[in-house]
């Protein structure tokens, strides 16, 4: 069955690339609202392609721009695929070499790349599956399997339509497993399927001392400043070994399975060059783990901004009436994300002098997602994976958060297998963003292996 | 001598207020190119004023405002008086009663008043000045010794001609003893001499981690960052007795003397309120010290301000790459400002990992100003104040810094005798400034019976 899918997909990649620059050169960037037409051009493009295949494929309105769900096949388990056709903007447009939606195949020294805006976030990677369909359909005249196509066009506008459009149409879009196409390759020969995403707490604490900023002359010595107590609490947050202090926050973490460890110290992650790549050269994490295992399988707590007093040019001799911090919390595993609050909230709460008051603000709680791997769909999809690359595919983890897997889980209850193609030199959101010819081609390849594992 | 002095500016009072009037109605901002022109006609009109007293005094210009030099008298003690005639700006004006450069005596629940700018900072306070001496010369047909009046017109502006005007004229500016009145009575019935001025030592930290912000999921748990590393600094600076940690900070300071510790109890200074004024409680200095020893005769260090990452509206999930902190000491009594900011120099980059860097900008530093109490000038001029006040006269510290007196101790090696009349509700800076009569009569009382003891 597989065999002839891969040969065609072989055969028709130059008519493949032809239909990726012809998405390519709608300009369907949605954050402008000048660009609406070219994003209900890319949603049509996509709803005709799907047509032409067989799907009963549609055009959805939404406030912002359209979504696009096509639904084909017969089988056992049903997919759902997932990916967007909306574009990030094009500025700086004069750091481009050429125009950013007038999209070519280029030689270069790594080989051939699809130079265009898009290219690898995520048109060229939405159509990594639609051209694996298409082979599949072309050679056996049917999918292998229930197959429901999900594309968004507002994902680098925040997604503001999607909780709302999943809820109004669960029926449509609830499947047994839902695959999404906006991820990276490990690296260059080594694909990977993300099964956890770690989840985001967010909190601003302001502490207010005296009720309006003082002159530290009259008051310096007197006053409780502000920016003290806060210098205090975020210090009291790690103890020495770089642990969390706010009380039970390691609840629900777990230590990694001897399996995945063993995947994963196969990845031969370079972690000297990862930390080298940013300015350092010293694992800031817990004590005793590596940059891998911390940024994908522990939690953290970071300060993301500190604001107080006079921070401009020169200097004011302000004693300040306000200290504030942005904190984030990182979550894995089964940490609930409101008990954390709570906990930390009560632990600054203890550490705020009697003159001192302190308000919090929520900026957002959502836990970790850990897909049920074990599901046998998901160790056939690696070793689909494994077959087409050449380094074995590993169970790898996210530091950062990817919402819509989150929504599927929590709106459809499906879990989400995230696999893409793209190398960390796509330039996505820069200029002169390309996608390999190569993460195309295998791209495609990979998905026919997969459909043929799991449909 | 003294007494018909005494009784001359009693019956002159009302002449004296027309004389201040008509300063007041000149609108000398200094800060605002456009009122050059009334500076320079406030200035003309001092000269003629001390010419018509008999000074031999001259208007000399800076590349600002200009400066009045005005010198009389013969006598063993030469005394600078110093005072400025330039007044802040008046915004927002419809905040104001009456125009603010159309005074008048106004009466009060509290008594009468001068209402409009620059009544209290410093024309007034100027003005008692020069009419004790007038009220002198027309008694006595001579000034009781050698004086030199010096009046700025850029101290609203941070005195930028200052220095270089001091550096050119000492021979001109050089006397025993100066006179400064720019500052308050210490309550309604209580007049002060200021004694001890604390220094300032300012700093800024600014801690870098990775080469460039950095997604706080990708790299939270990998990555140092500079805020957390910011945030154990600044928290190190105290210990939980509220005293500074920085090595040898306290070399130079000293216990008060018993005899100064006995008139400030003696002032019964209410620390209650005054913390409550501002919202607090709690005495933050060090432990077992009162608010009073602790502005005006104790360390400090202080915390004006922070700033690391995102400090805006909402949330952004970045891993800072710099935390920046301004730091301020104020010193007192013998401490060396450079050798506190090299050893808090130290100390903070053996706090900082091998991972970040830290760098430095120096925001001044100048030592506390400390006069010679035992120049018998300064128990003279307390005796003077104590015989016109309801309550007796302390030597009191300010929290502050006043740059004049600096400059004259470091460029004209002169102590400052720093006498004033305000009230705290003179709303000087604000609108609807105002001078009491009674600050502006008994303060020309005060000044007649210092000259008497002095000069």
């Amino acid at each position: 069955m597989l065999d002839p899918v891969l040969a065609r997909i072989d055969a028709d990649l130059p008519q493949a690339i032809q239909r990726l620059l012809a998405l390519l050169r709608i300009p369907s960037i949605s954050t402008d609202r000048i660009h609406a037409p070219d994003c209900e051009a890319a949603a049509d493009w996509l709803v005709q392609d799907l047509t032409d295949m067989g799907f009963r494929a549609e055009k959805h309105p939404t406030t912002g721009r359209p979504m696009v769900v096509g639904t084909a096949g017969e089988g056992r388990r049903h997919l759902l695929f997932y990916g967007h056709y909306d574009v990030q903007p094009v500025d700086p447009l004069a750091l481009w070499d050429r125009p950013p939606f007038l999209p070519e195949v280029q030689d270069t020294a790594e080989g051939k790349v699809i130079r265009g805006r898009g290219a690898a976030d995520d048109k060229g990677q939405l159509m990594t599956f639609v051209e694996a369909c298409r082979a599949w359909i072309a050679v056996h005249h049917k999918l292998p399997g229930r197959i429901t196509m999900f594309f968004e066009g507002e994902e680098e506008s925040g997604s503001p339509s999607l909780i709302p459009f999943m809820e109004a149409h669960k029926d449509l879009l609830r499947a047994d497993l839902a695959l999404i196409c906006d991820t990276d390759l490990f690296d260059r020969d080594t694909p990977a399927v993300t099964t956890m995403l770690r989840g985001l707490l967010g909190e601003e604490v302001i502490i207010t001392g005296p009720r309006m900023d003082l002159h530290s002359g009259m008051y310096g010595g007197a006053a409780m400043n502000p920016a003290r107590v806060l210098a205090r609490i975020i210090s009291a947050l790690h103890d020495e070994n770089g642990r969390v202090t706010v009380p039970d926050f390691y609840d629900g973490v777990e230590e990694l399975s001897p399996e995945l460890r063993a995947q994963w110290d196969g990845l031969g992650f370079d972690q000297t060059s990862f930390l080298r790549d940013v300015g350092l050269s010293i694992p800031a994490g817990e004590s005793g783990r590596g940059v891998l295992e911390s940024i994908w399988a522990r939690p953290t707590c970071e300060v993301n901004g500190l604001s107080s007093g006079y921070a401009g040019e020169g200097f004011k001799t302000v004693l300040p009436s306000k200290a504030m911090a942005k904190i984030s919390f990182r979550l894995v595993g089964q940490q609930v994300p409101h008990r954390i609050r709570e906990a930390f909230r009560a632990m600054v709460r203890s550490m705020v002098p009697p003159d001192c008051q302190v308000e919090f603000k929520e900026h957002g709680a959502s836990p970790a997602s850990v897909m049920a791997t074990n599901d046998p769909a998901f160790e056939m999809a690696r070793q689909a994976l494994s077959d087409e690359w050449p380094r074995a595919a590993a169970f790898t983890g996210s530091g950062g958060s990817i919402p819509v897997a989150g929504y599927f889980k929590t709106i459809l209850g499906m879990d989400s297998m995230l696999i893409g193609f793209g190398n960390d030199d796509d330039l996505i959101h820069s200029p002169n963003e390309k996608y390999d010819v190569r993460s195309f081609h295998k791209g495609m390849r990979s998905w026919a292996r997969i459909l043929a594992a799991l449909a």
